[in-house]
């Protein structure tokens, strides 16, 4: 069973991720990160998507070269849970 | 030496291409995909990946679960290029 966070649970969990910001308008959180090159960039991506395949909990992201924005929200609970923010863990443990 | 694509080269070569749309706003084309899932999808998102690192042309592109968004368009020449029209007829290659 998927929970939404509650907003106390919400600020607590995103104070603690690195970078991760609200999206206007939407339950969701984004950050953005730049690579070296594509190269760097894929491969990033090729990590976060083992490891979203793993979690079944999958990312809205977009790629530009060495550009990648990464969206997190919980479609089940129609907001954040406990998978986005261990998603996001998971990813500022592999980037800086 | 890459070369903007004339109105008349971009309209006979965008027609022989799959499914792939002008974008408003701006000189570039885009496509939509639906795979099976996401494993299919980033599969996809892989092999388009490799053959984009090959040509040093990369592509705009947008994955949420099974569904990828596919833009392209040259930088260097603020538009369409060869180079896009080759990836899109790889892309088109490797789906129906």
């Amino acid at each position: 069973m998927i929970h939404k966070l509650t907003s106390e649970q919400r600020a607590t969990q995103v104070a603690k991720l690195h970078g991760w910001q609200a999206v206007a308008g939407r339950d969701a959180i984004q950050r953005q990160f730049r690579f070296a090159d594509f190269n760097e960039a894929f491969g990033f991506m090729t990590r976060v998507a083992i490891k979203a395949q793993e979690m079944d909990h999958h990312p809205e992201w977009f790629n530009v070269y060495d550009k990648v924005e990464i969206t997190l929200s919980t479609h089940e609970v129609d907001g954040l849970s406990e998978r986005d923010i261990e998603l996001a863990r998971f990813i500022d443990s592999i980037t800086s």
